[in-house]
């Protein structure tokens, strides 16, 4: 059984609720943890579909659910969007709050491995599993299939949670995604700390390997990934769309990359797109 | 002549820019004052009409550009929003950072007139005169009338500069304003602070007081409000809309105030109903 939500705050919001609940959480060991949710008009007459907006590197729930601009489509489409924490919080790790990529607000959306992140650093089940049951249980969300996207990290996030769980989501996107976290400086300081040196566990948290080794996983559709043309990290190589869209070439899976001439890695640049990704996920969602 | 604007950042949004700029500013006695501008997509071609957003106690010129979700509508009807700061920021005056609804990030558009204020608390003068001369000059922003909008203390801007100024302004708007700020507490905190007991001087910045003394002013066409019923500051008597409504009744100024059921006071509210606003504007806007 799912513990309990209580109720932080709402607020009214585009003829919904934005909501932020907080619950104790078994997943990350015990800790507190705070996620928003978007409630739409037509949540008051019965459960509606749901999207899993995951976010970035130093965010927490709110991040996406105040400069995402994600709600006017959901309320249009009638869609619930949940917005987890970006890791556990205060859990007492030694050095979690010393990098501003590793640690607190950087969970990567593992299931650490490693000692002493493995109690705590859980958000890959925290997503996957605990989040789902609880806001299905006491929310008017719609149990079954659920859309997930994501920006940066929380890109990584979605491409990996969907292609481990065919099952549980129906569609996947991505703003900026980490697509190859297992070559690239961001993903290998954060799975070789929370998983360790072993590469077989890391490359199941790697979505281009997951692509290559899985693929291709037709009951996803396409796979919308937006990357801006400006972002710095693009030229860092942390990001790496390219190498996911060739890999999902190699093995027959549909994917759109879309390249923004101008754009850079901030929200002014996710915003900008944001109701696209809600109807994407709202027509994959309306099939089912 | 104004003096030269430095880009500080700039993103791409919704087709055009988001940018920010640093200037120094005379009319806050010299010190360096940053406003964001959102540049639609039809300002590559020509100047474009403008639209000033002014926003409330604690902000600066990123909270609207960030949590408003104007732009995509800016966007599409093809005009600018300047953001300014709330106040001067390090003018060094002593207790300025001691209150939040006082001093830094609350400047409550006026010009002071007391010491040690008076040097440099003239958001009045600096939104009036010193911000639009410096984007018409360096940014393709149409000269002539604006639209002027604003949040909380920014709607109570909002609203005087319009009053004060309609050889300035074609039309005003505002969310949740301090209507009446001779009357309520965050007003007469802030007045008495920067103006003193003089109530002739206060009064000139309390726009029921200058409906009924200066009003009607049809060249403003309907005055839009927009108000969360479940605004605590609501219920705390800050805000009073309907003593601005009942002197707009009483002197024929046409005045559209609408109490929205269930928001309250934050930028969740704002941006459900900022679509309406930048439309509003830009219909008296295009009629120029």
């Amino acid at each position: 059984m799912p513990g309990d939500l209580e109720l932080v705050s709402e607020w009214r919001h585009f003829g919904g609720w934005m909501r932020q609940y907080a619950h104790e959480s078994a997943a990350v060991g015990g800790l507190k943890m705070t996620f928003n949710v978007y409630l739409p008009p037509q949540a008051e007459t019965g459960p509606v579909p749901v999207i899993y907006y995951l976010a970035g590197l130093t965010c927490t729930g709110e991040t996406g659910a105040q400069k995402g601009h994600f709600a006017k489509a959901a309320a249009q489409r009638g869609v619930a969007i949940v917005y987890p924490d970006t890791s556990p919080r205060g859990a007492g790790v030694a050095g979690e709050d010393d990098d501003w990529d590793f640690g607190t607000g950087a969970g990567f959306y593992v299931d650490a491995t490693q000692q002493p992140w493995s109690k705590h650093y859980r958000m890959y089940t925290y997503v996957r599993e605990e989040l789902p049951a609880l806001v299905t249980e006491h929310l008017p969300i719609r149990k079954g299939k659920a859309g997930i996207f994501g920006h940066s990290m929380g890109g990584h996030g979605a491409l990996t949670l969907a292609m481990r769980n065919t099952d549980k989501y129906a569609s996947v996107s991505a703003f900026a995604p980490i697509c190859n976290p297992l070559e690239v400086p961001w993903g290998v300081k954060a799975l070789k700390g929370y998983l360790g040196d072993d590469r077989a566990t890391r490359a199941e948290y790697d979505a281009t390997n997951l692509m290559l080794e899985k693929g291709p996983f037709p009951s996803l559709g396409t796979i919308l990934v937006d990357q801006g043309k400006a972002d710095k990290f693009l030229d860092q190589q942390q990001l790496t769309p390219h190498v996911l869209q060739e890999a999902c070439e190699k093995k027959g899976q549909s994917m759109q990359l879309r390249i923004h001439e101008g754009y850079d890695h901030s929200y002014y640049f996710v915003s900008s797109f944001g109701e696209e990704h809600i109807n994407f996920h709202a027509d994959a969602l309306a099939t089912l």
